[in-house]
């Protein structure tokens, strides 16, 4: 199938626009009126440039409101459309897009809706051009799939056929079940956008929040399989608009396009009988399970106090890399990897991620499937196969096979022999903070190369401004990613701010890192206070919790007790956790307390510096 | 009356707050709740603060869903409210407010709400304090005032009360009305909250876009006005939570709050009796009518090429001020300075705007009333009293009197005589550029101060962003501003980015100026095939406008014909623009092609560098 997308999906000038998206392998573009009339370049210097880049102008879309026209009015309607289909001439694009009228003043009389797109459908096949016809969700009068297929039957022209909208159907509350009984070869167009699932006036959710498919939370992958069903063969469109993609350099945006149509040839993959999967190309498929394996932090400087903090929060020297400059530590199943190797001059942090995803040559063919840049690296011989892929905000990711195979991270260490080890019980989860036009760019990147599913999204009132968190995990494994996006200041810091690692007995683990001197966010008394408001605790319990300035929370499902150190050396501060019972998520309900606690005490102790 | 305002409609933490709110003057404050359990202070702490800043905590609002609640889990309730009744000790708080029951599983009985009111009201009543109840918008089933109002009647307990929240109450469309018959003492607090109209979920529209009175456009001083007729004398009481406040200084947001009450009061004195006009103070009356008087253009280098390019624009120079090194410029009826006078180290640019709104010394007292910052100005003996004000994104506004009065602008300056002064009908609008968070209050600055009316909010696609523009007009005089909030880049510039002039004969001007070698913006020539397929003009009509590269826009009530320079070495660009009839916008139809046209062509030619 080809592959579209419509201009008024990437920001900038319309030369500009057809350039990323040919670059980004698209062979098929929708072109928005308005991106025309603002060019310097008319309609044949535009075909032109689209016929050296290897687009089809695929669909234009130049008017408005062409049915459920006021009887006296539709003469200009139709002057209107036939000085659009000379400029289509130009661009020799021969697809119309006709959207359901909304105006205030739409006449409800669906002979009328069908005699005057009968007509229009004369005047479009006069000039060799096909009218698709969609109803828009906010349609005055036809704003449902079902409302526009009867206009179009009625319509009875056959240069008049329907216009699939994969948001326009979802967003109404139908799905792909709205098309049984339209044949393929009258479905004219099939635009594709995803959206998350917000409650508000459906024209201001289409214009500020659609996005890709993969990045929302719509049953795109559904719409799409019963189009394929039905026979539609025509291209695959993309059209999104939303406050992100219009800031967002077209490049990257072309790029997280692209990507979403091979993810949705992925989902198609499970939903479509073969004959109709062949038409969408997937990648290959991801691993059956992800776990956190390691955190790679990395100290350019070679700061000796790293090593030192690491220390003083129970980690020892569990290896030495075979050919770099590179320690492995360990406290129990949490490991940490110092690189002392050189690298830009900053201050340490976490710049890795370490994760076990077998296979792993699997996991790196479907990362470049989705065009996920790889990380340089070099290999010593006969070291493990460590695929690297950069996140788009700059995070490193590292594949490895699970323990006992070759290509295992650990096997590219020299043991180093000791008593113990530590108790912790790994990485529970990392807090990723990320520009806020870069959340549905992060997280695609979870979803598509690794499976994982985004949770509902929180938000947070940070003393300065708001905080918005979504947190991402698979359905099978251990790793757990948390994305915010903090709106306090433009200069907040992004990377990752927060690593937590999970441990039993919390409170104990929390008195012996205090008395090694690691330092911990203090926990105002008023917050015990409502604790015994908000639950039936026993004093008793209320005085430990306050004695060792835990935080605590309580489901259904279990208990979290948790803690947080001040900000570290490392440039993140670690949280310590306990989850009992079935305790499943991070204690939201503490989260303002932290933020108010850090905003109070900002400086705080800094280990290691 | 005692003024306050909700701690939760600040940013930072809770000693800041304080600070910021009696720093503007306030005696009261609603307590939230997060913002004790996140501080460090204890609840005595912050007594004995609030005490020492004359601050009384007016209100406190621990606990959500006290009533409507299953009869089995109301304990739990009880419990929490004791809790709660023992920190409120603490703070020497007396009034607490209850919010309807938004939960999924609130219970619909107005009888077991009455009961449980009655209830809370005992347990309530022993600590001494009073019980508000407040119908939230979003509550499961009372969302209502008149259902609050039933509820508190039916308890039927003294210590149970109503509260009143201009917000809650408009969003559902109410309006002082449903206060009919609501004895005052009866009233236990009013919230006050205005908020743009926008048509979304009720919780988010509350979240997000609440703002401070006169910075919205609901009815707030209908409620208030009611509220104070049914006798109730307690605290007026600001509760605002926005993006916006989130993210901005304390001390600014609250000083924007005190001046929201100052103009709140200006608007009670046209809306209540005498008796509750004096409850709330007012400012001295804004000026009857508002005119554009002239452009003032900072050109701290002495730049020649500033007073060439005047010259190319058909300005001539008409006198110099007799103590500063001003000159004056006009063109017919449009008024430009330019000041050559030390200034900081900057390109040309506009930084001053005057307008005609007499009497002088009533506009100057009304902006010192509403705490409007003063322009720090030197004055010659038997100058004009020129008093100037700085607009929150810092442009100077200077107010004259009109022609033949001692306080005119054009008094001080030695007139220059020439043959022709041009044929320029004067300043028809000027566009600033404000940062986002800036909008409110620089629309409460031309709101409150000159009594300019907002339009309706419009919003464009830039190609690299979004474009927000808010038209600013007076009932009388002919002074419009737009301000527009470009989310294109954080590096856009602010300040005055536009200056439109009017002119009869546009096409004849613009000729003129290109033939003095003024650079005007290319529009491209799909623009006026649109306009064929829009409008039925004459072909030879189109011809001409695309001959003189103008823009073009209709209305039922005239026509409009304009065109915009390159940006020019002042850093603004001009438009000239000829109204036809009674035209009355601002071409919004075309802004998308002037944006594209300068993102195209984004160096331009700046005469005069």
């Amino acid at each position: 199938m080809r592959k579209g997308i419509a201009t008024v999906s990437l920001s900038g000038v319309l030369g500009d626009k057809l350039d990323a998206v040919a670059r980004a392998g698209f062979d098929a573009i929708e072109l928005f009126d308005n991106d025309l009339i603002g060019s310097p370049l008319s309609p044949r210097d535009v075909a032109s440039r689209c016929a050296d880049l290897g687009l089809e102008i695929a669909l234009f879309q130049p008017i408005r409101d062409l049915e459920g026209v006021p009887p006296e009015r539709f003469e200009g309607v139709l002057h209107r459309l036939r000085t659009k289909l000379g400029v289509m001439g130009d661009l020799g694009a021969t697809t119309l897009l006709a959207c359901s009228n909304a105006g205030a003043d739409a006449v409800d009389d669906v002979d009328l809706t069908a005699e005057q797109l009968h007509r229009v459908g004369e005047v479009a096949g006069e000039h060799g051009v096909t009218v698709a016809f969609e109803a828009l969700a906010w349609g005055r009068h036809v704003n449902r799939v079902g409302q526009a297929w009867e206009a179009v039957t009625r319509a009875d022209h056959p240069a008049v056929t329907l216009a699939v909208d994969t948001f326009h159907i979802l967003a109404r509350g139908d799905d792909g079940t709205a098309l049984a009984g339209v044949p393929g070869d009258r479905i004219g167009f099939l635009q594709v956008a995803d959206a998350p699932l917000l409650d508000m006036n459906l024209l201001e959710w289409s214009r500020h929040f659609r996005c890709f498919p993969g990045q929302g939370t719509l049953d795109v992958t559904g719409v799409v399989a019963a189009t394929l069903a039905a026979g539609y063969r025509g291209p695959l469109s993309l059209e999104v608009f939303s406050d992100v993609v219009r800031e967002t350099d077209a490049l990257v945006t072309a790029r997280a396009a692209m990507r979403s149509l091979l993810f949705l040839g992925d989902q198609l993959a499970h939903a479509v009988p073969a004959v109709e999967r062949d038409l969408v190309s997937a990648a290959p498929p991801p691993a059956a399970r992800t776990d956190a394996a390691f955190l790679e932090i990395a100290n350019p400087a070679g700061d000796s106090d790293v090593e030192k903090l690491f220390g003083a929060l129970g980690f020892v020297l569990a290896g030495r890399h075979r050919s770099k400059p590179v320690t492995w530590w360990r406290n129990g199943d949490a490991h940490v990897v110092l690189n002392d190797g050189p690298g830009p001059p900053r201050s340490p942090h976490a710049t890795a991620l370490g994760v076990s995803a077998p296979p792993v040559e699997t996991v790196a063919a479907r990362a470049a499937a989705l065009l996920w840049p790889e990380v340089s690296t070099t290999r010593g011989a006969d070291e493990a196969m460590l695929p690297g892929i950069t996140s788009p905000s700059g995070l490193h990711v590292f594949v490895s096979d699970t323990p006992g195979h070759d290509d295992h991270w650990q096997r590219d260490f020299e043991p180093v022999e000791h008593a113990g080890v530590g108790t912790w019980l790994g990485i529970d989860h990392l807090a990723i903070s990320v520009p806020p036009h870069q959340l549905n760019e992060e997280t695609a990147f979870f979803r598509t190369l690794f499976d994982l599913a985004p949770g509902a999204p929180e938000e947070f009132m940070e003393p300065h401004g708001r905080l918005r968190s979504l947190a991402l995990r698979p359905a099978d494994g251990d790793l757990r990613v948390v994305l915010n996006v903090s709106e306090a200041s433009a200069e907040a810091p992004y990377g990752v701010t927060q690593v937590a690692f999970r441990c039993d007995h919390v409170a104990r683990v929390v008195d012996e890192l205090r008395s090694r001197g690691v330092p911990f966010l203090r926990i105002p008394d008023n917050y015990y206070v409502d604790l015994v408001a908000r639950f039936d605790l026993a004093a008793e319990d209320v005085a430990r919790l306050r004695h060792h300035q835990l935080l605590y929370d309580r489901s259904p499902r279990g208990e979290l007790l948790h803690a947080y150190t001040d900000p570290l050396a490392t440039g993140f501060h670690v949280e310590l956790l306990e989850r009992r019972g079935d305790y499943d998520g991070y204690g939201s309900a503490n989260t303002f307390v932290r933020l108010a606690a850090q905003a109070s005490d900002p400086a705080g102790v800094v280990v290691g510096s």
